[in-house]
């Protein structure tokens, strides 16, 4: 099976490690560290080899993709030498990466802008013959856009699409394309994407996965794999405080209130399904510029044992955020292609394990989620 | 089902703290936070109800139970003015604790040490018509204990123990009375206890179940919590340190180096077991007099991610270890005279949840632990 | 000597501290720890002692001073038997407790109120058979208040301030009337208080020193220690962001965004004044009601040395606010009086070694300002 | 003025990081960012410039110095490109390096071996036409060396010199041959160098000063920024603990507990000094390999506020250490040759800045230290 791994927002940091990183895996340069798929568990499951993917995607910036690599050498999140050890490669995903929406060329009515999409997708499945083409979004995170009665229905969303105006923000545009193409579709960030009812119709009616949304690679990882210790041990956590400082084009976008909200609910969420019950504290999200591509997140947690003792736990995670993203993509476009072939379609639940906000799923216990995953792998592998 | 529960060490922190608190929770004037066996996953395991429970013990110190108490309130463990609302119950605690091992009475050969011992339970449980005692040690923890030939069977054993010398620790000869009495025996702490060919013989022979070692309640706790993360992840930790600070009785004894390092062994364990690979790093426990009762831990992680990346999480954990310790002290007498009335005898590996060093399992994870034991409780449940 | 301390809020948790505290340390019941007017340095400076102060003060609560020194105990702040063993203390201060502003009774104009406060401190002086009376305002933080064009001249405020309409917040009320009756006047708070043209006008009339602003007692004590370090080492901090965790009525209070405003800038200032440069990072105020009188902050310094490396300093404050306040008050109380006897008038900026937001002044950095006050106390000596 | 700069150790981290950093600098390619004499307190001081040191040292380890740097690249120490960029610098210093002590060759008495060494100062002295010699030990810490009678006096040392048998440890052979060549001797670690009265008796009969010892870079530095702000509010510190994880050169010669032992000394003094009282707790240095050039240290600080409040201080230090040393190395060169050619001799207490234990001072704060640092640069600049 022979995989495209079309990633909108082509050229950002973490497609950008996306494309270096599966280059140096493949070439023996580098162990697949951070990759879970490449584990024992995942052994069997009839995965595609990390050989078979093939990268293209969307984008509007215009940094050619090999400027991009070095700058993340220089700042320390791919080792020094690689990019020039995967220029073949990085130029291979250079030919493929086409402008995406609102680029500036963005005329015509939302339907005529999903056309172009889709045949620019048409066009890499067809020329690089490939099986199937998973389309994941990597793209900067959009502020949240308000529902519309037009979202409760493929009919009625075709409708307007066809009509001048902005019914759908760009990332359920490119979930729109990827679907009626017949692509898989996976958010990695907390925009809209394919989470309208319209969307799981349509995903439903052409027969294809998707799942989502927002990547857990930092404070809210580690938060779901300790909450369920304090409620195993009935322990009653009072509050949970958070700080996270980032950088990078990523800080920069969720400087913007807007966005940095929708993230800050995908973040919460988790803490109030795991512990049943509301605490007190507040997550911040602060843009500091000279972190550059690190993230640190400060956590406090106030709980309550035996006789109403209060005792705290404090942690602080220290992550490079795209080095902590990449190997999910290759995970999730191995997955996702994985469970397209086997005949799955609509919301793939079995992937909450790597998101904040697990679409088809409430289950947020971060060691739950991997059990659901591994399950998920042995029985793709027994239908293989 | 009227339960006893014999404390080895009945006069120390935790046990003080489990006997106010058993009174506290069972006259309605504190919620059983930090009990287990209070949560809804253990409603249907037929467990004694915490009314049942009747406490009793070894020590060798000679401070009433109602100063012990109060000074625990001095120092913020128990609420300060809980001792004076149960003094009826640290009262009747007081009358049925009797001298231990090594308080200056200890005449003749260790068989006839434990016959002593073997009288105190007895005597209790006839008294006081209970149906079953477990016997939980508590007492100091001692230094390391070598191996010699006799604990190898029951037999050279007991041979041993009818002549003069010191063949087993007193813990040993604490698990030995409680076992050859017919009581269950939970050791709570790092010691030899019942970690003994020669016990697990007698255990079977009597048909009383034990388990043990060494509670879990802070660092490693966490360290269980987390290091699966880091698993699931495929991200791969390179060192792992960690330095304890801790006052209290149980400082000063672990300032020994002798017995710290019983107590750093079976920390270390668990790491190693569920990496899958040992980690660079050291453990340390210092006795800082001033923290009283409480003790902090900081523990670093460093780990690499996708394409040698490096990465740290820091955490800080500042507990009240008699409080995290004493309702599990009633969650395992609850569960272990389940596990007697049930039959159960030997090792309890479903108690791997509440210890470093579980006896009978090499399960280290503390959510597969807590999923052993929550499936350990339905199969009680339906057995009763 | 006989030195009167006038306390505006004189129910809250400073004020009670500083009551139950100088009595403690009166009677010999606790040592002077946090005072540091106890301290060799300043043995010479001919202050009153804490025998010769005795206590009153306005609020608009009216929680007895004995019920809020047992919540004090039961939170941990003072010893728990403590507040028994000083009812005296507390009855006699209880008994010099004067309605204050803004509790209901606020009829007339801002002059007509003020005169009501004057004719409380006058009377205070009078029966009480005082030398001097310091009036320090411990009330709860206002919001920032506009300034207005009265606010330039005495004459003009005194003006308005005899017609309708509320031309001055509260605490420049108080300031107001403590000035006008010959009380030096000190802000513990950020809230306006006597920085205000007009009122230094006052002072200067009334020949009486003022000081302030806003106690530093965490985070910013903290920092102004640590930031001078990077400075004297040529270290270039790049972000310093910063995570204040309280509850307490002083956490609810600031739960007030308006009112967590003032405090944030007088906060931010001492940083760009100490490194000399404006840095990166947020400082953020979290109302966390369960953490009680306990306040704890995080703070990240990310800064670069030699040839551009990246390194980071984190640090965490865990501190009882009260109990940091409270002897403070009790050191301004005492300098402040004896600088009055010795003439001193108008602001007093050697006093910025208390402060965040440091009345006539701009040193920020703490041990600076230390040797500036010790500097000082050699001189009250010598003029004695 | 042209200054030599004779590192002992000059193929070690710290001292391929100043040779790589000073010519970075003088080239403009990066600023003196971490050298406190490029800041403006020292402008007026006439200190010898940057561009007039030239580098040379002893070793006796064999890898080229482009190595090292191209190495310390790779760690993160030194921007990836620089050592490239420099390679002309790095050449020249690499003709100036000769074989140290303990290399193999070390044949004859101490004194045929320190006659080597003086040969090798003088040597490079007279090419290079230096106006003098500042000999800086940045070699690695050797274990402690036991005191003799010989070291009492220069006599008594130079006739045991002159037998077979090492009456001194390498670092005091080093710092006898520096002050008896004419060279000014700093010693930047914790080895013994020059402390023994027989070198102070030298130091002094030759007319050169020293200075030193063990660089103050980490948890020491900010130790004795911190304890002071205790001591200035009267707060009482309980306890103190540390824990340093460092890899390295550094980190596997301090693994070997002799040596750490003479680290450890030096650190715990400080902070007893300057809170004038023992306080409880311990420092560990761990050797982490991972953990490459870059230490992290966490220090818990315990104390007691007002009426007995219990609180704490926690900080966790992450640096690069070569990156902290080498801008001091510039600076100690720069400061010392200026002090001898204004004429000074036996030891500088005023470098007592740089030091974890600085000779000839038990002032330990650092404001206070920099202060004597400042007003000595005034005293530096009069005298010129
Ligand atoms: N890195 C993580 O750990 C992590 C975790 C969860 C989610 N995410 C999300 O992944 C996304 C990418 O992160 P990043 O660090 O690579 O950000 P980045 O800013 O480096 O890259 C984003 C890229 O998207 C492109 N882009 C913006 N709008 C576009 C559009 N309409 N169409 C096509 N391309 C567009 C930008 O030009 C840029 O190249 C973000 O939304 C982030 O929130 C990342
Ligand atoms: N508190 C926790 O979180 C925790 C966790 C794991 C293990 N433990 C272990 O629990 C034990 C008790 O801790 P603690 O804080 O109550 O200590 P503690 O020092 O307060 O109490 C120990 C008691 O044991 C008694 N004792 C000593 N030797 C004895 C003997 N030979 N026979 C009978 N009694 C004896 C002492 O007199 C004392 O009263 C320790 O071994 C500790 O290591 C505690
Ligand atoms: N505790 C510290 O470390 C610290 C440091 C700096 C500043 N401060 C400031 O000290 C003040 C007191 O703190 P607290 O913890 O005691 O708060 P608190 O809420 O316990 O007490 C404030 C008291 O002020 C009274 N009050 C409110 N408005 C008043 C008015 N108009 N006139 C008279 N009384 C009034 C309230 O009734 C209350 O009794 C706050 O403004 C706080 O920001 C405290
Ligand atoms: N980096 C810091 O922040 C810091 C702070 C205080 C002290 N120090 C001290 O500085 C010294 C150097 O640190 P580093 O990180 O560069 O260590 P390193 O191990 O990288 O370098 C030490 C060098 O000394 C050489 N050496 C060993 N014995 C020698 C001898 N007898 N004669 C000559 N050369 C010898 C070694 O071959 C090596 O090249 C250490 O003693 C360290 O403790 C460093
Ligand atoms: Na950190
Ligand atoms: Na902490």
């Amino acid at each position: 099976m022979r995989v495209g791994v079309w990633l909108v927002g082509a050229r950002g940091s973490v497609a950008t490690t996306v494309v270096v990183g599966a280059a140096a895996i493949r070439s023996g340069l580098m162990p697949p560290v951070g990759c879970v798929t490449e584990t024992p568990d995942f052994a069997g499951a009839e995965l595609p080899p990390l050989d078979a993917l093939v990268f293209g995607g969307h984008d509007i910036a215009d940094v050619p993709l090999v400027k991009r690599a070095e700058k993340l050498a220089r700042d320390g999140v791919v080792p020094p030498l690689l990019p020039a050890a995967v220029t073949g490669e990085l130029d291979e995903a250079e030919g493929e990466i086409r402008e995406g929406l609102g680029g500036g060329s963005d005329a015509g009515t939302l339907r005529e802008r999903a056309d172009r999409l889709i045949g620019d997708l048409v066009s890499f499945r067809d020329r690089r013959e490939l099986d199937r083409v998973v389309v994941i979004n990597v793209a900067s995170t959009e502020p949240p856009f308000e529902r519309r009665p037009e979202h409760a229905g493929l009919e009625a969303l075709e409708r307007a699409m066809a009509e001048p105006g902005e019914v759908l923000p760009a990332s359920s545009v490119y979930a729109y394309a990827a679907l009626r193409a017949g692509c898989p579709y996976i958010d990695f960030t907390p925009s809209t994407g394919a989470r309208l009812p319209a969307l799981d119709e349509l995903a439903r009616r052409m027969g294809v996965p998707y799942g989502g949304s927002d990547a857990k690679t930092g404070e809210t990882l580690v938060k779901t794999a300790l909450a369920p210790m304090f409620a195993a041990r009935a322990l009653a956590v009072r509050s949970w405080s958070g700080t996270n400082l980032l950088g990078g084009g990523d800080g920069a976008t969720l400087a913007d209130p807007a966005a940095g909200e929708s993230k800050k609910v995908s973040k919460d969420r988790a803490l109030s399904e795991i512990l049943d019950r509301r605490v007190e504290g507040q997550t911040h999200i602060d843009y500091v510029p000279h972190m550059g591509e690190w993230k640190t997140a400060w956590d406090h947690v106030m709980f309550e044992g035996f006789l109403g003792v209060r005792m705290t736990l404090q942690f602080t995670w220290q992550g490079c955020d795209s080095a902590l993203a990449a190997p999910l993509v290759l995970d999730l476009a191995r997955l996702t292609a994985r469970a397209h072939q086997a005949g799955r379609f609509g919301p793939l639940p079995e992937l909450g394990f790597f998101f904040k906000d697990p679409i088809g799923s409430s289950e947020h216990r971060l060691t739950a989620q991997y059990e659901l995953l591994r399950a998920w792998a042995v029985e793709l592998g027994a239908g293989a």
